[in-house]
C-alpha cells in the first residue's frame, strides 16, 4: 500500500463539477489500494478575486491581514473537497496549513516553512480517512496566520510529501506534464516521461511554467520524487527525481520567458567593487535581478547588463538612477522589449557543440542575439521579444527534440 | 475610557465603502477615548453564497466541513476590516474565533462557548490596537473550527463583552433600535429607548429579527449591558438592561410572526403522557414547536395545535403521522397560511385588562384569533396570515403605543 500526497491546483476545483471530478478520482486511487493525501489551491480566480477585493478596500495592505485574507481561499476548497469526498463514502477531513502542521517564520505573504509537524494529518490516515489539506499557508511562530505567496499549496505538498515520508507527490495541472517545450507553439513538443529536479528547475527558472520553482527546490534537498501529471487523466505524466532525464540526452528542452526587461549601465568604471555596490543596492530595494552579462572592458570603462521583472522596472529605474553619479558611470537605459531563449539538459556541460549549434541556429533564422548566460546545464540567449516564439521553433527543430532521446543525431 | 465591544452586522460590512464606513466610525470613537474591540459578519450575502456552493458541490454535507467552509466568511470580512483600520493609521489585528480564544463544544453547525479565553484580544488592546474579531466561530474540544450559526456574531460579541468585562457591547444593524413594532408596517412606531432583557426576549421570540435571541439570553445571564443601535448613525438605540423598560409602561411592543405554520393533531386521548409522547418524539426529530395549544377536553379526546417552522413541516408530518396510530389519535392537519400577533411588556401581568383589550380590538377589526398563548410579559394570538399586519396596526393604535409612556391611558 503506497501513500501519495496529490495536490490539485485551483483550475482542478474550481467549479462544483470538478471538484467532484476530483474526489472521482481519488474514490479510484483508493480502490486501487493507494492511501491518499490531498493538498488543494484555491478555486480558480479566487486568490485574484480576494487580493482586488484588498486592493478596493486598503491602500496599505498590511501582511498580517492580507495573509488572513488570502488564505481562505484553499480553506474554502479544502472544506469542499472533503465534502464531495463524504458524499462517495470516503471519511475525509479537512485541514488549515495550521491544523496540518505548518509552522513558518513570520514573513507574511511569503512566509518560509520552518517545520512541519502533520501528527492530525498521520492520525486521520491511519484512521482511514482522506485529508484535505489547504495549500500554501501556514501558522506563524507568533501564531498568526501565514500565507506562502502564489504557487504555495505545490510547497505545501511537497514538504508534506516529506514529512509524511510518501512514496511520491503527485502535482495535478492542466497539463499532461513537463514537455521538451510549449506545445501550444511548437505542436511536436514531447512529453518527458522521466527529468531531473535540476533541469527542471533550469527550465522553471527560464520560462516553464509549472511547477513552482521553489516546491522543486524542496523536493530536490530532501529527494521526494514528484510526479508532474494531468488532472483527471490516468495517463502518466513526468516524474521528477535526482537521475538525469535519460543517459543519451544532451538537450530536454527548450524554454522561452517574456515577462522580463533588460537594464543595460553604461560607461562603469572597471574597477572592483562597482558591481557590488549596484547589485547590493538592487537587492536591498527588493528587485529580482536574474542574468546578468558584463560586457569585455574598453578603456577602463564597461557595460552591465541585467534582466529582471518587467514590474520592476519602475521602482529598479529611480535605484540605478541615484547610484549612476556615485559609482561613475554614463547613464542607463532600459528595453522592455525582449525575449530569454534557453536550452537546459544534463549532457550539455560536455558538449561544446551545443552552443556552437545553438548560436548558427538562431543565426541563420536571422534572430540576433542581444545576452547569453550560460551554466552547468543551460544556455540562455536574449533576443528580440517578437522573435523568442520562432527561436523556440528553430531550436527544437535543430534539436530534433519531437524524437525520442536515442534516436537524435549528436551536436 | 471606556471600552466597547462594538459588532457589526453584515450589511454593514458589506461593501468596500462600507468597510471603510466602518473604520470610520471606530477612528471617531477612539477620538472620544473609548477603547473599541470590533466583531463582524460576513459580508452582505456571502454566507448564503457559501450555502448555495456546499449545495452544489455535496448531498452530504458533513458539519465539520460545513463549519470549515462557512466560518471563512467572517474570516475575510475581519481581515478587510483590519485593513481599512490600518489605513487611518489605527493599529489593528484580525482574528479568528479559535485566535480569540472561543472553545466550544463538538456540536458543529451549531457550537456552544464553552469558554471564552481572550489574552490576545487583552494584550492587543493593551498595545493600543483594534482588535477585529471573526463572528460566529471558535475551535472545539476536539480542535476543530466550528460555527456557532446564522445570527452568531452576536453571541460573539456578547460573550467577549462580558469576558472582557466591557463597559457595553454595541450590536450595529440596519435599523435604529428596538421599536414599539415594525416601523415599515405602522409608521407610528416609536423607538424605544430602554427595554429590559426580559421584554426583548419575548419580542426575538415573537418576530422582532433583532437581535439573535442567544445573544440576548447570554446578555441577561452575564448582565451585559446591551446598545442595539444603528450603524453609522450617533443617534442612539435602544438600551437593553435588567430594568423594565419604563415604570409606567404596560406594554412595550407588537411583534409579529409568520415564518410558522400550526399543525392540529386531533381525537388526542385525554390521558397522561399522551402530549409528553408527541412533543418528545417531535423533538427527537429536531423539530423546534414553538406555541402549544391543548383545547378543552371533551368526550375524553382533546385537540393539541402547535406552531412549527415552515421548513421543518415537512420533516414533521411523517413524524407526527406515524404516531397517529400509536397514541390513538384520529388524524392531523397542517394550517401555513397562519400568521402570529404578540403584545409584548413587563406590566401586563398585573393588568389583566390587556388581554381583554387585545381580543376586543382584533375582534372590532373583524380579524378571527385561531390560538391564544400566554407568558408573564406577553400574549399572542395566532390570526389568518394575511390578517397578521392589519391586527399590528389595530393593536398599536389601541395601546397608543405611538405616545410616550406617560401619556398613555390606562386598562
Amino acid at each position: 500500500m503506497a501513500l501519495y500526497v496529490q495536490k490539485f491546483g485551483g483550475t482542478s476545483v474550481g467549479s462544483p463539477d470538478r471538484i467532484r471530478e476530483v474526489a472521482d478520482h481519488v474514490a479510484r486511487c483508493r480502490k486501487r489500494g493507494d492511501e491518499i493525501v490531498l493538498v488543494v489551491s484555491a478555486m480558480g480566480k479566487e486568490t485574484d478575486e480576494l487580493l482586488r477585493l484588498a486592493d478596493d478596500v486598503s491602500k496599505t495592505k498590511p501582511g498580517r491581514e492580507m495573509d488572513m485574507l488570502v488564505t481562505g481561499g484553499e480553506r474554502k476548497a479544502c472544506a469542499l473537497v472533503a465534502m464531495a469526498l463524504t458524499d462517495l463514502g470516503i471519511e475525509s477531513e479537512s485541514f488549515t496549513g495550521s491544523q496540518a502542521g505548518f509552522r513558518t517564520d513570520t514573513t507574511h505573504r511569503d512566509a518560509k516553512i520552518l517545520e512541519v509537524n502533520p501528527y492530525r494529518i498521520r492520525d486521520a490516515v491511519a484512521a482511514g480517512k482522506v485529508p484535505v489539506v489547504g495549500g500554501s499557508q501556514g501558522v506563524s511562530t507568533d501564531n498568526n496566520v501565514t500565507f506562502f505567496g502564489r504557487g504555495g499549496s505545490d510547497t505545501t505538498a511537497v514538504a508534506l510529501a516529506h514529512a509524511l515520508d510518501a512514496d511520491a507527490c503527485e502535482l495535478y495541472t492542466d497539463v499532461p506534464g513537463v514537455f521538451t517545450t510549449d506545445p501550444r507553439l511548437v505542436p511536436e513538443a514531447r512529453k518527458m516521461d522521466q527529468i531531473s529536479f535540476d533541469e527542471l528547475l533550469e527550465m522553471t527558472a527560464t520560462g516553464c511554467p509549472k511547477p513552482a520553482m521553489r516546491s522543486v527546490e524542496l523536493a530536490r534537498s530532501h529527494n521526494v520524487r514528484l510526479h508532474v501529471r494531468s488532472a483527471f487523466s490516468w495517463v502518466p505524466g513526468t516524474w521528477v527525481s535526482q537521475e538525469a532525464s535519460m543517459e543519451n540526452a544532451i538537450i530536454a528542452s527548450v524554454t522561452h520567458d517574456t515577462s522580463e526587461a533588460k537594464m543595460t549601465v553604461s560607461g562603469v568604471p572597471d574597477k572592483p567593487g562597482v558591481a557590488a555596490r549596484l547589485f547590493r543596492t538592487l537587492a536591498d530595494a527588493g528587485i529580482n535581478v536574474d542574468m546578468i552579462v558584463q560586457n569585455v572592458s574598453a578603456d577602463g570603462a564597461t557595460d552591465i547588463s541585467f534582466t529582471l521583472p518587467h514590474e520592476q522596472v519602475g521602482t529598479a529605474e529611480p535605484t540605478v538612477a541615484a547610484l549612476i553619479d556615485e559609482i561613475g558611470a554614463t547613464g542607463s537605459v532600459t528595453d522592455s522589449n525582449i525575449g530569454r531563449v534557453s536550452l537546459v539538459g544534463a549532457g550539455m556541460q560536455t558538449n561544446p557543440g551545443v552552443a556552437a549549434t545553438m548560436f548558427e541556429t538562431l543565426s541563420n533564422a536571422g534572430i540576433n542575439i542581444e545576452m547569453i548566460s550560460t551554466s552547468a546545464i543551460r544556455i540562455s540567449c536574449v533576443v528580440r521579444e517578437d522573435q523568442a516564439e520562432q527561436a523556440v521553433t528553430v531550436l527544437h527543430a535543430a534539436f530534433e527534440l519531437h524524437k525520442p532521446a536515442e534516436e537524435r543525431a549528436g551536436f
